[in-house]
């Protein structure tokens, strides 16, 4: 098995908000990320593929290909939006890292044409990231 | 002279908008930014300070008074905030990098205690930066 | 499963020597490193803690917790610090980046809140890191 | 078990070519990549060894002894070399990420001393790499 | 006076020799980077334009013009080359990141719409760079 | 003109105390510096050399020559090295980054064969440096 990860990068703004709890609980919570106006990050995103290398190409899988498909079935959505107000999968549910890698997830594994989605990385700042392997 | 130069982060949103031209011109100038909710950024903002090097401290300027008037003066007002709508400064100036670097400027260089300031470095993504040295 | 990372750095000296080797010995094994003025690093570390996600917050833990265990529990111990002569846990152990991680675990798994301890990464330096996924 | 890495780089040139495909498979699948005179990359080579930290040294292996490894064993045979021309194993393989890797792979995994070779990632640019750990 | 730089990335290869000398002189010289099937890097330009802030758009410069720029005067021209076979102005002068960089500047310093070029930054590798302000 | 920066790295410890000043006043001043023990950075150096383009070689200064230049003349002396302790130069004056790189320049500086120092930068943390363009 050979893991390929190409790293796209997008900027996008969030708030945290449970419409369930107190605004009191929010605000202890989320803090200054609870700030309805929200405030933005560039995220940083890999994406690793999992595969045999094809014996043909010497590949795992076209990273050009990879590069395309991150564009269509994620940049799209997400780059330069409020992820709260203007992506549909964040209406209710809160555009944590956690939740947006889970997201970025479940937008990807279904449309790989080769290989299978092993690893989402997803970095909020350069100093914090979390990593997603699928349910 | 020496030229010190402290490095500090904050995560703000913004949109480009001027009020003065129609919505075409608006989308047709600044395109994916003109969105009015918003996208943000992990901004980079190096300070430089110019001045002689104290005989006593060995230093231009103490580094941590430096950190703390950038919190202060800075990031308090920028860091989670949506610079259109929650920084005054920015109610009709276009929050554009190179006006954001003339901002901090003006709110930085009167408040030195030692040196001068010499420059204003401010990354909106790690591809893109602006210089202001002053007026 | 969801692996949330957060990165924090120090600045410390170390330098490596086996009591109960003869001086030409660690000098032979240790080479620079074995001067006993000490030298030093901006350490760079990334502690993982994997958990679920949680369906109030979104999130496996609050990172303002961690980055405050963090620094409760690591920071204040090792940061500006001569390893070997001023934090305990040294004085006979030499404080390798091996030994450093183990450390490091050994004071934050017992502590975390929330989640479980993953992975201690430890940057001596960008080109030289260990792993430590605890015994 | 720990997991030490050590990373180096280099720079050469390849260019993708499969002999028993027509040039205009060999365009339409590799692009920019099939131009015969090469292009290059700065690659940049994590070796990761895994092993139980020895007792006298407190390390899993001598990074020193690491480093001479990869530049006696790597870095002679590819640093500033024109892969496809001048390495005799990618005469015939096709010098992709993901063949370089397993070469590296097979070049240094009988030659550990100490430690077993647990991950070779190998970055083509910051941007894409791709991870190996063994057949 | 505002400073804008935009960061692009090329990948090529070159090789170094003067025909004027010696086999010999140019491997004294020259060393590994007079191998004639060449080595290549992942180049890392800076393009830094210096102008006033247009009171309408906030900017120096529209920075996806300048990109577009960057990509049709240079990289369309660089990128996935190897410079002294196939680009002609490196086939009597030597690709060095000095030269390449003055080569540079002459191709944009005539076809910038708005503002002045000011500085041309060329990385070789991370730990090498060239900086040009013009004749 | 033309400016080559070659990037090179140093481990060393250091701490601040000024002889003259009292135990209270060296710890206002310096606080967790002033620890006598020390502790330590991963300096990061970047040299400059302004000159001309031989036209035999198209490159300012041999920048192989520049690296052995930098070992010689800097890194043998500080590289794993306790400042105050090891250094002469640093016996009496305090080893802030501003002075370092002030003494950096003075070795350096008379000893270039080719092409004029323009500037020490010195990088304490990744957060923090200083420039030094000469007296």
């Amino acid at each position: 098995m050979m893991y390929v990860t190409r790293r796209v990068e997008f900027s996008a703004s969030h708030f945290y908000h449970n419409l369930r709890l107190s605004p009191e609980e929010n605000q202890r919570i989320f803090g200054k990320c609870n700030n309805p106006h929200g405030h933005g990050h560039n995220y940083v995103l890999d994406v690793t593929v999992a595969g045999e290398v094809d014996a043909t190409t010497g590949m795992v899988i076209d990273v050009k290909e990879l590069k395309k498909l991150l564009e269509r079935e994620v940049l799209e959505i997400v780059d330069h939006r409020f992820l709260n107000k203007e992506v549909p999968a964040f209406a209710t549910k809160i555009p944590t890292s956690e939740n947006v890698a889970v997201q970025i997830w479940d937008w990807l594994a279904p449309k790989l044409a080769r290989g299978k989605l092993y690893r989402i990385r997803l970095y909020e700042t350069p100093d914090l990231f979390v990593d997603y392997y699928g349910a």
